[in-house]
């Protein structure tokens, strides 16, 4: 078989699901290593990060350098045998490839790190530099010891990147029908709001804090934070949990919690949005408190830029497809990247079947991902 | 010591918490069955009633019928040592017997008896019947096997209660200055409000039921139900719990959980007021299910009625207060015993500290209690 599949299948008998990397990181980084590359093992509480980079002037600052971006960790697979083929034995059937992370996103990984050794070996002495960051903290809740933390060092040893790929899996249908050019940010916090607990039957004692929440909540559910602009979707706002009670019938609650998210676009900043939520619960004379955490701020790599250019040309020229360039979706580890002065776009393959059971890639994408890796260093990096 | 103290302190030392009796009924029993009360135990479940009755006359549906209502079970006393002095030892302070169910309702059913008692003893040619019907499940969160059960038994035996006098804690401040002549009744509901589960980062493919039961809700809390009337305050509605959300901040629920419950007058019935909550939901598009419990019918006394005059000129002949009639607080056991076409009166001691630490009955309202229970008895059966 070929070499990325041979190391992607490597990868995904590895049981790395967050923070444990299981391996995969030495593996890649000796392979690595042994084509030149300069490696640091960055670990940062119980995460392992890969740092990987390769060039005629390789040190932190000297440019231009052009970073591919991955996690190897997983999200766990849920009871095996509901599974067709066990998540950690990878497994073809009918054209594709069967496994807990196959498309999210070991197969990617495994196409970077084939098409970096093919671009160093016929390109040795490529203009600028190339880098791998790799990290074992992407899917768990917190992402703190992650690229957020080596972003951090970056910061700090005066490393700059110009241009950054992520490999999350982007494609709708085919490979290259759609990358990311963007991400919203994720505003969430913490709602507790304050009421006089007390018995049913005498609510004029009690202040009741779910009939002092119900008309702000409907305000905030109900409110158009911004009409989006070219590159995002309107903002959006959702309350993901809301609890209130003792579980008595017969027990009026002392307080409320809800936990609330915005998506946001460019068109607003997340200063704003804390300053109208708050508006609209004081308007509504509420005693409450609210614990902000802003998790990532929205990015967006502008039409026209270099590397969003190169990323369209390299789809249409080997996929055939004029990519959609959408800022759609979750937020991913471009977020810690892109506030460094990157460009940040994200190409990977159909994400379908992510985050489920029976999680897959078709051969032809995970054959085909090196190629384009490889293009994107050429046409960025040979003048 | 007095009678009324012998039996309270008696009582209050047996661990009577719900369903249990522990062995209080027997007791009671075994007394009145000596002053020549037909005795009938009546247990449903796990829970223990007693039936006493007294009269020339002395068969179902002979009347009139004069019926003295308690419970003799008792709240939890919560970590005992809490308390001043052990919840289950009966500790006089300060002019005050401490222990759990001095107020609610173990004094007022010491004082039945005594009363009952008294009353026999002098009269014992008596007109008409009086009865002693005890329960030990008033405190629990149904309440189906104790008066509610009683009261069918009646039904299907023939039994005609004219007039009840029910124990419980009545009083603000003195006994004497307030008596019940009422009750709301209590319509509860579960609602589930469903929608579509989704990521909060993909809101397009999600109904949040949330966000789309907001404005119900605040219609709802907002709704006046009705004014009220001469003898009820307006109907109140609460939600007592409400629950959305899996735990995670990143998923859209794909349902909501409320408790609610409406405490409601004489100017509402059940019927209305599931129609009204109903029309509301469905006028805001909602998908939802409600499973109703109607756990009491308001009932009234009216004005003018013989056991109400009597108990106020007994007020204010012993205690020398004009009590206020009042058809506030919580539901009681007189919601079974209404139905039956009976005048309900409620007459109690202070009810400040009933399930609270250091519950507690001043020893002179305690001593005063079977004279007004004694009083009715007089007033409405010698002529
Ligand atoms: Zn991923
Ligand atoms: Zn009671």
């Amino acid at each position: 078989m070929s070499d990325v599949f041979d190391l992607a299948t490597n990868l995904i008998r590895r049981r790395s699901v967050t923070p444990e990397d299981a391996g995969c990181l030495p593996l890649i980084g000796d392979r690595l290593s042994r084509l030149g590359f300069r490696i640091e093992a960055l670990r940062y509480g119980e995460v392992d990060n890969l740092w990987a980079t390769h060039g005629a002037h390789n040190a932190p600052g000297q440019g231009p350098l052009l970073v591919f971006l991955g996690h190897i960790d997983v999200v766990p697979s849920g009871p095996e045998d509901t599974w067709q083929s066990p998540p950690f034995e990878p497994s073809v059937r009918d054209g594709r490839l069967y496994g807990r992370g196959t498309a999210d996103m070991k197969g990617s990984v495994a196409a970077m790190v084939v098409a970096l050794e093919r671009f160093v070996a016929a390109h040795p002495d490529h203009a600028g530099r190339v880098g791998l960051l790799l990290t074992s903290d992407e899917e768990g809740p917190t992402n703190l010891d992650g690229v957020r933390r080596v972003a951090d060092h970056f910061r700090a040893t005066g490393e700059r990147i110009d241009w950054c790929v992520v490999g999350e899996p982007s494609a709708k249908d085919k490979l290259g029908d759609l990358i990311r050019v963007g991400r919203r940010g994720s505003l969430s916090a913490t709602l507790t709001v304050r009421g006089v607990q007390g018995h049913v039957a005498y609510p004029e004692k009690a202040l009741n804090p779910i009939h002092a929440f119900a008309p702000a909540l409907a305000k905030l559910a109900a409110e158009r934070w911004d009409s989006g602009n070219a590159d995002f979707p309107p903002t959006s706002f959702q309350v993901s949990n809301l609890n209130a009670g003792t579980g008595a019938s017969n027990v009026i609650p002392g307080s409320l919690t809800a936990l609330i998210n915005f998506r946001y676009s460019t068109a607003s900043t997340a200063a704003d949005l804390r300053e109208r939520a708050e508006a609209i619960l004081s308007r509504h004379g509420l005693d409450y408190t609210l614990e902000w955490n802003l998790s990532g701020e929205p990015f967006l790599t502008q039409a026209g830029g270099h590397l969003r250019e190169v990323v369209v040309s390299v789809c249409r020229d080997l996929c055939g497809l004029d990519p959609e360039q959408s800022t759609g979706g979750g937020t991913s580890d471009g977020r810690f990247i892109a506030p460094l002065g990157a460009e940040v776009v994200e190409l990977g393959p159909v994400n379908a079947t992510i985050h489920k059971v029976d999680e897959c890639i078709e051969l032809t994408q995970l054959e085909r991902l090196p190629d384009l890796y490889q293009a994107i260093c050429e046409r960025m990096l040979l003048s």
